[in-house]
């Protein structure tokens, strides 16, 4: 291995080092995320309309667009300790097998149990669930990963934990239920018929795959019922990318530790929780003008709400009882097409990136599952690690930029987010070796009649 | 979290802090392992007799009683930086929730795809098989963790991989043998119809759910019949305990840094690469009379070769193909009953622990499957991380002493081995939350029959 000199193959921070407050972005933007708005009045939602959805310490951080710094409460950091810091790697490996001259490095979120990023959030939504004397809360999973970290994180604190899983992943990934289970929690495949909202979308679309949109609506509907309940989510929400901008701060710190930048950061995204919190510090110094970063978010061409999706105030889910969001959106009704493996199957983006995406401070581009397996395949033979789909559309193109630079014999420093680990989509992979792994791509005929739904809002 | 002071929660060594040599317990041993005998002289094997199984530098390795240190080459520690240092980790959640007294550690080798230490001898044994210019090799796997590992380690060194695995496994693990056709690896259920014992074993034993040592039968056959192959073994062998080691240096290193000496410790015992590794640099300590450490093997009360065996010359597969070697056993013949979960599922156990053992240096206790399982998800309910049940072994025995200790006061270091992740192990759990796990404990009977079949061999 030829290894730059003073440049490990992977970095961790010390306990010290770690960071001591999450970075809010929405301080350093001049357009701010437009407001969430209450779906019956159109107006912007007040704190005290969120309370019986959300945590009152989540609501205060939803809404806080001026705060650049929050602490992370002590007791969130000491969890932290069980699986941060996460490594900063320098892919060595990759970077010769591919002949390129960029330096290519990927910061690792997946060496925990949920497999994935999302513990970051979960641990901090379910330490402000706990201090508010709460007895559960109940959310939604995709992939399962998500799912996992609530279960662990809830387990944790000593919370009850109720998981509705897209029926899809539920059903390709049986073993995910089992480790839910070992951290206590109870998981219903959704659409269900538990719910008033699953009851009738069963009734309307018999036999559907489901999608995050709809578990949202069975989710917050469950939360909303039950007394000592409140609703958490993964992805999407301002308070969400805050709690994951320990992964972008983490990155950063390492980075100024070796006294390297990066010239391009890539992300996968889905709700945009990863990306958010990979990019945050980042993106800050470029939003103050201080640095300058090629940022490009990757989404599954499958579902491509930046890439093709409207700008526009959308429902949060399917069943439309949670609020607006101004976002990228594919229509609240969007349903990938079945055969789109793993995550990142969200009909909307984060507001927080929706409006920088908007704004012209990122880029986006949408990859074909089949190229994105192949890329994950290559990743696994020379890295080590055998990564998650959705981590995989980010290794897609961080390879196609690091051949770009094969081609010009540039240089460039390219970061990118490996989300986590896909020891849970085997069933998937399986697929692609048996060659039985297809690509779909929308129609326009298809993405108008979906967005044709949206919900007519006075801005 | 109540945290000592100058004790993080967890310790990773530097690059440059990484051991580059291993450490060969032997040459401290004053009783050295009993050599390995041909099957059909009875006398000790000679490396020429070796080398059409096994790789030449890593017969020299197997055959070498006398070096203590021995150089790990560049390429190796360069691909040990992929999933090297693991982590010394502090169970401070775990000392909360039992109350004790007692400072656990443990030293966690999962965070890598094989899910375990395995990966430490795999890219050993792929790198000098690589080296000699070998096409491929082959091997068997129980739980699936060194079938998997192997895979990877042939993937990195560009190595044809063969894997022979242990039926009830390979039916219990379905994902598994994609992650190892992720890597390009073929798996085949073991007894097969593809050699000739597999079809003999079938048709002795039809309907067998196989053993690990029917599964090396077919294995070393394959392999031997094969030009430009050799056969690689994932633990038992002296130069598996040898390449283990890094995990006992490591766990050495960072304890000296912490300034900190453990009383006890504790692994979970199969055919012993764990376990070796880990005590390794300690048992040199306390053979050379430096040192004192309490050193508890711990393994499955349905497989309880060390508690229950005989010290003795036998075979080391059930198709008595292979060497003799003089251990701990129950007899080739063994097949540990169906209920039992996971891997610790060998006949036998390491030549070289065996010795230690029979001469006092270490004590035993074996453990029922069900206790190990609560042990678990104790375990991963406060510390976060899933275990395989193979670690859960050392585990409970971590919690017992850990137990004792808050009855006596006694602030006790303890030190165990957690080998790695129960992420493929989700048959088990899901058994286990569902009420269905049962224990089996063999019989004197049972065993004295399995013993009947010792080879007579005069010593």
């Amino acid at each position: 291995m030829k290894q730059d000199k003073n440049i490990p193959y992977k970095v961790y921070l010390t306990e010290e080092e770690l960071p001591k407050a999450w970075y809010n972005v929405r301080a350093d933007m001049k357009n701010k995320p437009a407001p969430l708005l209450n779906p019956g009045t159109g107006k912007p939602l007040k704190a005290e309309e969120l309370s019986p959805i959300f945590c009152d310490e989540l609501i205060k951080q939803e809404l806080d667009d001026d705060t650049a710094y929050i602490e992370i409460p002590q007791e969130i950091r000491d969890c932290y300790k069980m699986f941060r810091p996460s490594p900063l790697v320098r892919a060595y490996f990759l970077e010769e097998a591919l002949g390129t001259p960029a330096k290519i490095y990927y910061k690792f979120e997946g060496n925990n149990t949920s497999g994935s990023h999302k513990l970051n959030s979960a641990m901090a939504q379910a330490y402000y669930a706990k201090k508010q004397g709460l007895k559960g809360v109940t959310t939604e999973t995709g992939a399962g990963q998500w799912g996992t970290a609530l279960s662990m994180a809830c387990s944790f604190f000593g919370l009850d934990c109720k998981v509705y899983m897209v029926k899809v992943s539920y059903e390709q990934k049986p073993f995910r239920r089992e480790v839910m289970r070992t951290y206590g929690a109870s998981v219903t495949p959704s659409p269900s018929t538990e719910t008033e909202i699953g009851k009738k979308i069963l009734a309307e679309f018999p036999g559907t795959t489901g999608s995050l949109g709809c578990a949202i609506s069975e989710a917050v509907e469950a939360a909303t019922k039950q007394e000592g309940y409140r609703y958490v989510l993964g992805s999407v929400l301002n308070q969400v990318l805050l709690h994951q901008s320990i992964i972008g701060l983490e990155a950063k710190a390492a980075f100024d530790k070796l006294g390297v930048k990066p010239d391009i950061i890539i992300g996968c995204a889905g709700g945009g929780s990863n990306l958010g919190g990979l990019i945050s510090p980042f993106m800050g110094e470029k939003l103050r003008g201080e640095a300058d970063y090629r940022i490009i978010a990757v989404e599954p061409a499958s579902c491509p709400s930046l890439t093709r999706g409207k700008f526009a105030y959308d429902f949060c889910d399917t069943g439309k009882v949670c609020p607006l969001a101004k976002m990228y959106t594919l229509g609240s009704g969007f349903i990938p097409a079945p055969n789109h493996a793993g995550g990142l199957r969200y009909h909307g983006m984060s507001s927080i990136l929706s409006q920088l995406y908007h704004d012209g401070y990122m880029e986006a581009t949408s990859v074909c599952q089949t190229d994105v397996f192949k890329a994950a395949e290559q990743f696994a033979r020379v890295e080590g690690i055998l990564p998650a789909p959705e981590s995989s559309h980010a290794i897609k193109a961080a390879i196609d930029e690091a051949l770009k630079c094969k081609e010009t014999g540039e240089e460039k420093t390219i970061l990118f987010g490996l989300t986590g680990t896909g020891y849970f989509d085997m069933v998937a992979y399986e697929k692609f070796h048996n060659g039985e792994m297809t690509d779909y791509i929308p129609t326009d005929e298809e993405l108008a009649a979906s967005l044709a739904g949206l919900p007519a809002v006075a801005e």
